[in-house]
């Protein structure tokens, strides 16, 4: 049978959701507890990597398992196993067709960015700029991103491994708190960095050191080197996956 | 010349306020930032002491110094040079005899408590119990504390330091909020580990496990041997030092 799983994580003490030989990762936390469980090695399938320090309010993950459970029983188990950082949400029973990789139609990302520096409660759950930003301006330049584009140059300029780099973002807005700004990215997948990416120029540009045209220049240039910008991890969250 | 700071600390990583050796403590910190800054040490005194993992929104400390700055340099200095973990919210220039515990005249301590077991972020900030709290309990049982009371019955059994047990509680207030509880302890001064000892009281009360009349006999018996509970440190919060 195919459990589909829900989790929330603090990021703060992971390399990362996937799993690394020698490393404390979010999948080795929970692959290490269904092995406890199952007495032999499971592996899960997430829908998509967070790196480093990033958190999740609602990853997905998929396993198969031939123990017979209620749901509810599964999430109380594992929850009673699983370290507190990461806590499961909800467990469902899935058609065998299901897969939390491959069955994703949507992710929505939200990054969240303060300028409260006196505030000694945020270091790891939000990235700290020093002046307030310029919120007005974030909001005008993120209708750019709107849309279907070709996001190369707001992936790694390292990174290689996406050939397609063509995505949709269906939904970018960015709402005013008191003393933080929340940015909601929602789209039909992601390259590796580009929120992050996207994050940290909409911040530049609500510091006023980048204006709306020179964003807009920098997604049609399609060029992997002309954008250096990359924000901090720890303001970032996997808060929804979709399925049909 | 004498300088007041007010200091908010996340205490998750903290050996408590008091300078220790071979400890991380939040004096510790401080005395390092102003030994550097002053080429030689530097005493501060607290408006008193917070245990390991008790978090701070409105510490007091005062020191005395030759530096020539003004107090929102000194602030700015300050907080560039502490832990991220450690804020500095305001310096104060004060009179040559204002002494940051023997000027106070009273405290405000909140301690949160979430039953909110799916939360993977509030670990090291709030206490969680199982099971939704019945606040309208613990709204009833917390009038017992107001008062002038002889506190023995709600500090440690092991502790004999303070010989005047009678102190005066003038405000303790419960807020419900969506899945957690904030009590609101405020008084001319607290015996070590009362707002725990209380705090924890009102957990039980609040689980069904002890009454209002309970509580109230607790109190009265003035024994130190007749409460053994005591709330986790991390709920606990210093919020502000009152002085005349």
């Amino acid at each position: 049978m195919v459990l589909k799983c829900t989790v929330s994580y603090d990021g703060t003490n992971y390399k990362g959701w996937q799993i690394q030989p020698d490393c404390k990762t979010v999948q080795g936390e929970i692959e290490n507890v269904l092995q406890k469980i199952h007495g032999k090695r499971i592996e899960v399938a997430g829908s998509g990597r967070t790196d480093t320090h990033v958190h999740a309010l609602g990853q997905v993950f998929h396993f198969e398992t031939d123990k017979e459970m209620r749901t509810d029983q599964w999430k109380h188990k594992l929850n009673c196993m699983l370290p507190k950082d990461i806590r499961i949400q909800a467990v469902e029973r899935m058609n065998d067709d299901f897969h939390a990789r491959f069955s994703c139609i949507s992710k929505r990302y939200d990054y969240l960015v303060s300028w409260n520096m006196d505030d000694p409660f945020i270091r790891h759950t939000k990235a700290v700029v020093k002046k307030k930003l310029d919120v007005e301006k974030m909001k005008e330049a993120s209708s750019v991103l709107l849309g279907t584009h070709d996001f190369t140059s707001f992936t790694s300029s390292k990174i290689h491994e996406e050939k397609d780099r063509v995505r949709t973002i269906t939904r970018c807005e960015i709402i005013e708190h008191e003393d933080y700004v929340q940015m909601i990215f929602e789209g039909d997948g992601f390259l590796r960095y580009q929120i992050r990416v996207m994050a940290q120029c909409l911040i530049e540009i609500g510091n006023h050191k980048l204006t709306k045209e020179d964003f807009k220049s920098m997604l049609e240039a399609c060029d992997k080197h002309v954008c250096r910008y990359k924000a901090d991890p720890c303001g970032l969250y996997l808060v929804q996956v979709n399925y049909e």
